[in-house]
């Protein structure tokens, strides 16, 4: 929506986010010397709060909702927008589960006496400042601001224009915690101006931002990562690969890849393209494909997949026949239920066809032979490589991190989920005895 | 140098890099998967053609020698440029040196079962293509490329157009080395054209180089943080702290401060400010600066500094008065025999003063409460935070690195000293026997 409230001007906008800048800017040196208990006393506080203030939440929340469908946004969109009073206690019990985190902050490791008898090692340390720009679900503001905190930054959140009344009354809710417990609370600020320039003003100030997190579809995420000069924990597509090989274990393989497809449509770790070896095909794709077909999940095939197919006597849905793969389907995310299939001569084929049209998130083989998944867990420049295991897994949650801030297909810093450490950088310190150097 | 063979055109140059970009992504790949046992050997074949070419590579490193004369270079940069019989054993030596190393490619850590019952762990490899941008010295082709090589990493070499003719030599002795091992010799290449767009093309192709490590002096250094659109691991300012308490030891104090000023001027990790407490002011200050005056260093120094060291019948010596500092002086890196020094009231004051005007490159403190010592390591946010040592520890082969390709002031992925493994990521892997997400 466009807020009727907010009459957008790139200079005022500007000299906004700069206070805002600058602000967070300070509170970032004092979280980052917050102790665990006065972080999770924040997240406690703020848990409550969130509990206690539903029905207020969900007045602001109306707010949104009535202005969304006003403009003629879909039932979808309007739903993902509603804060009820399931998402509001899932906030609260978020809140919960990440004060049981394990503090990152202060973690030293690596400890070790070099030649010259001082001690080196490692302290682990927040980033500073953390920006993060995200769509339409007002949720991701408490989750967004308690991994901040946790993690011993200060954060600046963007969330989309059609939360704003939600956003800014739990900016409020949040703030008002930070101050309760006796820290800053500029250490969390959320946007108030719905005036889109405040995107290209915080992915362009790097002396305030240390890095941007984009949580959103793929439009937003392609202009932040071509346009900011902060950098950027990007998250770009998700065309992920499953390779079935010839000796992998037929039913295991049904199971897996019966999962990795139609678990879910939309996540950026679901199988996109699935890749068998031709030894194999013969057995598998009848069978995996028949599962397919009758959960409505279009087939958009290699000529050796159909060939196969139509040989067994595969009766494609009346509603979806076969479709012929193009080269565009190799390349094509399509978080929807659709899956391309193309059968491979060899292990060497299926990964040069990863290196080609992947998108380096999660790829995965399922094969009974050790070399060849040694060979493959290696030899795959992916952020997540599996095997003998849904692509599915590729998570924060499953990947036992306690919480994610998204998922990165950069490869500096964090690659792949990013939790807690993600947000967090190490210094060196050392330990001496009064040595200098000879 | 303006190599009269060249003739700078700017679109050839701009196809020039794109191709070896193109080629040094292909080769990347290849380079991820070589053993160690293969990269040793490019590394050793290459330490034994140096050290049998010497009379060759000295035949080339002199014609930029006279060419530097010709355009009027200095003795010192002339000196820099020279490939000593010393400097060519040197270069030998180093790549016997990386070939010891432990490969850092393929390492597996952290791996743990989740409650899914998968492997959840690490797997560290090479980040793909390096750029090294860097100045006179043609020893650094041979160093940077050993690293690069070590890692699994591709590179492109960009040196100082005053080595065209060393450097060219140099890199046709590498490939040759990468053939001889039968692997690809694009891995290494070094950018055969002195057209000052070069370096503009490499810092502005993300998708043939992933990281550009700049090492040259500070125009090169920020001309390649602000142009940038490929990640830079970045050095910028090294304008090193200490932080004399009032509990330190007073002798290790004159001698770590005497260190880290006087043992070499030029590196980046020298102390350019001292900060003393008032209540050692007295019994330290006459005791160090008359070290200081005596090994020639001008000292800019607060008004308290002034007053103690007058009272105590302090001798500047008659070519150095002492210099009252200036606000400028505090946020200047020297690289030179000049020192600042200020008496300050407080620890607290001192850290104040470190976040105000410090470049967040190496700080310590010398103290012997373990209290204070804590929380200086805790609340200073430097790459390199020390206790009771020479800010000059602040380096790679100290670490125990065993190598450094140079020090990062970044706060993303590697920060402060950087060795193999900051040219190195982590790709998550996952082991499983055929779970699906449930």
């Amino acid at each position: 929506m466009n807020a009727p409230s907010s009459t957008p001007n790139t200079t005022d906008t500007l000299g906004l986010l700069t206070d805002m800048g600058l602000r967070a800017r300070r509170a970032a040196q004092a979280m980052a010397r917050a102790s665990a208990a006065e972080k999770n006393a924040v997240l406690s506080q703020l848990a409550n709060a969130i509990e206690a203030q539903g029905t207020a939440i969900a007045h602001e929340n109306a707010k949104d909702l009535e202005a969304a469908q006003k403009v003629g946004h879909d039932a979808a969109f309007v739903d993902r927008l509603r804060l009820t009073d399931k998402v509001i206690a899932g906030m609260a019990e978020g809140l919960r589960q990440v004060a049981q985190l394990k503090d990152p902050v202060g973690e030293i490791s690596m400890l070790r006496r070099q030649p010259s008898g001082i001690q080196v090692g490692h302290m682990r340390v927040p980033l500073g400042v953390i920006g993060i720009i995200y769509e339409s679900r007002p949720n991701v503001t408490i989750d967004a601001a308690a991994l901040c905190l946790k993690s011993g930054n200060a954060c600046v959140l963007r969330g989309g224009s059609e939360a704003i009344h939600s956003n800014r009354f739990l900016a409020q809710l949040i703030g008002d915690a930070l101050a309760h417990c006796g820290l800053n609370r500029d250490a969390v600020q959320v946007v108030p101006t719905t005036d889109r320039a405040a995107v290209g003003a915080m992915i362009q100030m790097p002396q305030y931002i240390d890095v941007i997190v984009p949580r959103g579809g793929k439009s937003l995420n392609s202009r932040i990562a071509n346009e900011a000069t902060v950098p950027v924990i990007k998250h770009l597509d998700g065309i992920c690969h499953i390779y079935v090989d010839d000796e992998a274990d037929l039913e295991m393989a049904v199971r897996v890849c019966d999962n990795a497809k139609t678990q879910r449509y939309s996540p950026c770790n679901t199988m996109e393209t699935l890749l068998v070896h031709q030894g194999l095909a013969q057995a598998f794709l009848p069978r995996i494909c028949a599962i397919y077909v009758q959960k409505g999940v279009e087939l958009r095939v290699c000529p050796a997949t159909r060939q196969i197919l139509e040989a067994s006597g595969f009766q494609p849905a009346a509603s979806q026949p076969l479709v012929n793969a193009t080269e565009e389907d190799w390349s094509t995310e399509y978080l929807a239920p659709i899956l391309s299939i193309r059968v491979v001569e060899t292990m060497e084929t299926a990964m040069a066809h990863i290196a080609q049209y992947g998108s380096a998130h999660t790829e995965a083989i399922l094969t009974m032979n050790h070399a060849k998944a040694m060979r493959f867990l290696r030899e795959v420049d992916s952020s997540s490589v599996m095997v003998n295991a849904s692509t599915r897994f590729a998570d924060g949650f499953e990947y036992g991190l306690g919480a994610e801030i998204g998922i990165s297909t950069n490869k500096l810093h964090a690659r792949g989920p990013v939790g807690l450490e993600g947000l967090t950088s190490q210094k060196w310190i050392v330990l001496g005895e009064g040595q200098v150097r000879g």
